[in-house]
């Protein structure tokens, strides 16, 4: 199974910029000064580099929600009971939810994935069951996850990216659930990144300065139990990781081997991202960061992967909130690129800017 | 004319808070953790309270750009020539400017206010015309505009606002162009914060470090020659102001007489909003600020206002585009607050966070 990992991960290229100077020359044809739209033009431009379309359209646009349980949990470390992932599935499958009204702002679809809850679904078109297990192990007494599950739950998301993709989506977004899952992330962040647990973890929901100490303290000790190989994402994600945690890289990969452009949500999401870039430094070319979030670890990530968030709004929800919200940005600067003057068309004199 | 003016602004009363708890309670009641969905939830809040719905809507929305020539221009402080003003309104009118791409992104209409432009238009159904002159007078020679023109070019904003609002627009936003007008915009700006001309003025559309130094120092002899008295927004905008930024400062000043919210653009819009808070400081609570600029001066102007912007894009176009980008956060925030499902109606669990 790790071999097919393998091939999937060598048919990922680098974004071709070879059309670099040609969209940039059309971006500064439109009437305006030049550069004047900032970070619009920026999306613009590395959009239609991901895609290569000459002429890029309107994505069909979708998040998927990857929902986990967490062994971890049964330490006390998150605000909110265990079962709350189930039932925010059932919220997420009803509509009800924050990404269900921001994805629909949006125009975008959400997909929920049972990637490892800890409870039995019955059948619903909007909802994924790709259930490595019933929840990840307590890390502070090993392993998460086997190492060949960490594989599953990675090709999962790739073959869920494959398949939307199929079906005829041009932008992904990802999202997730799981209570209990910002320790996980900020474990997989401290590994990675090397910074210690205190710098990368957060309140996550919302928990006091003592339950955050302790949070730190089992982060610690998860890593001090598994010593898991910060140059080995697979390793990472087994021994600190959750389920949802391997579909969002796996998402992003399947996203980059397509040259299909995907929106990463907030720290969990970004956790993915984590990993996605650890097993292939090049998938990162595909991504978009969708916003800084609150929580402190957020901002080490964007740094290690070299990303810019597009939005600054102090969320903290996850599920694909931000991502979301981003993907109407995104959707903007397209339109830009697309529906604006062109100084010779308009008749517009241009300027001698520097 | 400036006793109709001081009428209404007595008519502009402070925003109501009575009703924020019982709008934080639902905010509350929400399936998400308290708080997490940060700069929307204070999003709803504002504007729920400005509008005094007791459960919003999905407002009609509608930029307004004014549009207005500077006698200043013939200082050579632009990097564009004078005629892109005329002829970037017919650009609007066409359809083919950054804001009508983004206004209809954002679902709202784009009128264009001929405040005072060098040219005579034509009849169209989208352009307002409201001449106050043909332009401004330079104003490192004098007064660029006289008071009762400052007066006119202000009650003319309202007259729009009120209108506007007549016809059912429950969101407005300001926008603008008018060639040279960060130099009426950063002469504002220093003169009302107190704050130096060099350090509120900026490149504008683009020019080079000489041409800089020359706009700071045109700015410094314009305020040397006219003395405009900071506390006198009248006095302020009749000498180194612009026609354009009189119609914004009116068409806020109109929508807090109103009790509507609105939408401030960038750099130029927001010299607008200094006018008005001058005039009357309670108009500050009415208003949204939509993005930082890369225009240096914006981040002052906003600080003495108060205001916190929603993006930071390193947008420096103008014209409204920055707002109508806002529009769209504005819309999910207020979709968070009535689409979301509450916790007792999902049947999820309550977290007991801090």
């Amino acid at each position: 199974m790790e071999n097919r990992l393998k091939v999937i991960l060598d048919t990922i290229e680098p974004v071709d910029t070879k059309r670099e100077a040609e969209i940039q020359a059309h971006l500064d044809d439109l009437t305006k000064p030049k550069g004047s739209l900032g970070r619009l033009e920026e999306l613009a431009q590395k959009y239609i580099l991901i895609t290569g379309a000459s002429w890029p359209k309107i994505p069909q646009k979708a998040v998927f929600v990857f929902a986990g349980d967490h062994g971890v949990t049964e330490e006390g470390i998150s605000a909110f009971p265990k079962e709350v992932t189930y039932q925010m599935v059932y919220n997420f499958l009803r509509g009800g939810a924050g990404i269900n009204v921001l994805a629909r702002h949006a125009g975008a679809n959400v997909h929920v994935v049972d990637a490892g809850v800890d409870y039995d679904f019955e059948k619903n078109q909007d909802l994924i069951i790709k259930k490595v297990d019933y929840g990840t192990k307590n890390m502070i007494k090993g392993p998460a996850m086997t190492r060949q599950q960490a594989v599953e739950g990675i090709l999962n998301g790739i073959e869920i990216a494959f398949d939307a993709i199929q079906r005829g989506y041009g932008l992904l977004a990802t999202g997730e659930m799981g209570i209990g899952n910002t320790t996980p992330a900020s474990a997989i962040t401290a590994v990675i990144t090397g910074k210690s647990p205190a710098c990368v973890t957060g309140r996550g929901t919302g928990i006091d300065s003592d339950a955050l100490n302790k949070k730190i303290q089992i982060i610690e000790q998860a890593i001090n139990i598994n010593q898991p190989n910060p140059c080995d994402g697979i390793d990472v994600l087994s021994k600190v990781g959750g389920h949802e945690i391997a579909g969002i890289a796996g998402l992003i990969l399947g996203c980059a081997a397509k040259k299909v452009p995907v929106v990463v949500d907030g720290f969990i999401s970004t956790a993915g991202a984590l990993i996605a870039h650890t097993l292939c430094p090049t998938s990162v070319q595909y991504m978009f960061a969708s916003h800084m979030s609150v929580e402190q670890g957020h901002r080490i990530q964007l740094e290690h992967l070299g990303l810019k968030p597009l939005l600054d709004m102090d969320l903290r929800l996850g599920e694909g909130t931000g991502a979301a919200l981003a993907m109407t940005i995104i959707d903007a600067a397209i339109k830009i690129y697309t529906e604006m003057a062109t100084f010779s068309g308009a008749k517009v004199s241009p300027g001698n800017e520097v």
